[in-house]
């Protein structure tokens, strides 16, 4: 005997997923490549496309900005005249702490897609949850600040684990923290074994072409290893 | 006429409160004060507590540690000798984000509260879901590193809202950054007018005292005006 009856318990947990796949069919269909960009709150992942967007010219670009509140983020995003399209999270009370593929399909109208080539979603400033949510991205990229402290991997390892890239900002404040690099690298390949990481500093724009290079080449295929 | 049916759909959505109130009264009854310590991943919550509570000496502390994961941060607290109750909000997946009332209740018979006089709660790092649950305390304070940008109060204004008290940490940083502390302070006064803040730094022992004393204050209701 077989039980006749379907669990649909499993799909409506999986809405987020589902959602997500239909954003990547969207995607699919007009070429574009999608990075979601994740960080604490002010690890300086809008410095760090400021000065990296202008410097990936082959690519045309698309930013999502993903806010709590206030359109400061996407307005300097604008400011470079590129396409960008924002999600607030806030419908009232405290704000939701991270996009979820429903989000960003409801912002996805407000950009051209087969416009663009690589579409970058700025998370919402959180370590924990915007880890959770799969919105139909290609690649996982993460900013984290040497301000943070070096045990942070071990403390939110899902977010260091499912990035394919962890960008160590703010490198230009070493000198001036009780900062080990060396543990904090330790402490990364621990959580996330041989993730790929790069050295960057905003504010001098040291490594800055080492991100650039790294935006172009997944655009662009030259590295594709799609993690759908 | 009137409407016989009671609807229990508020009750449902306020679990979160009634479980707050009935940590409230074990607070009470213990002549416990409560502060919920929150900030941002890597802000230096636990740094600081390890600078001020040696330094309180006529309290009587006790610290319940919220992470995701690890027990880092209750071994730094444990470390000095100050009662330390671990919540690990990781059950699976990605983790909870921050504490709700009933973590926080499930570590309280893990503190003997008749033997002390303060508890501090140290949330999970995040500026976002932490402001959206009480737990019981009387005060909240946070912790906003200089590094994290002047524009944070607008984007995460909740958070800043509910603060009695926003330590603003790090300050030793102020002249390797491009950070205005008075743009920052108009903002924060725009989203919370008047709420009392106070400049640190955790590394160079700068304004410890301060905050000691608040706490010390605080706790002997010297300054005495709960947000219940």
């Amino acid at each position: 005997m077989h039980d006749p009856v379907v669990s649909v318990q499993e799909g409506v947990l999986d809405a987020n997923e589902t959602i997500a796949a239909a954003n990547r069919g969207d995607f699919d269909r007009a070429g574009v490549t999608v990075i979601n960009l994740m960080s604490s709150p002010g690890a300086g992942k809008t410095t760090l496309l400021e000065h990296v967007l202008p410097h990936i010219g082959e690519a045309r670009v698309g930013v999502l900005e993903g806010d709590v509140r206030t359109a400061l983020d996407a307005d300097r995003i604008a400011a470079l005249h590129v396409p960008v399209a924002l999600v607030n999270t806030d419908p009232g009370f405290g704000g939701e702490c991270h996009l979820d593929a429903n989000m960003v399909r409801s912002a996805l109208p407000r950009l051209r897609l087969e416009d663009i080539d690589l579409l970058v979603i700025e998370n919402v400033g959180n370590l924990v949850c915007p880890a959770e949510f799969r919105v139909g991205e290609d690649r996982r990229a993460m900013v984290f600040s040497v301000t943070e402290g070096e045990e942070k991997p071990l403390k939110y390892p899902l977010m260091f684990r499912t990035c394919d890239l962890v960008i160590v900002n703010k490198i230009d404040l070493l000198p001036h923290l009780d900062f080990d690099l060396d543990l904090f690298l330790d402490n990364l390949d621990n959580v996330s074994p041989g993730v790929q990481h790069m050295l960057v500093s905003a504010q001098t724009g040291a490594g800055i072409d080492s991100f650039g290079d790294w935006l172009k080449d997944v655009t662009f295929g030259r590295d594709r290893k799609f993690q759908r």
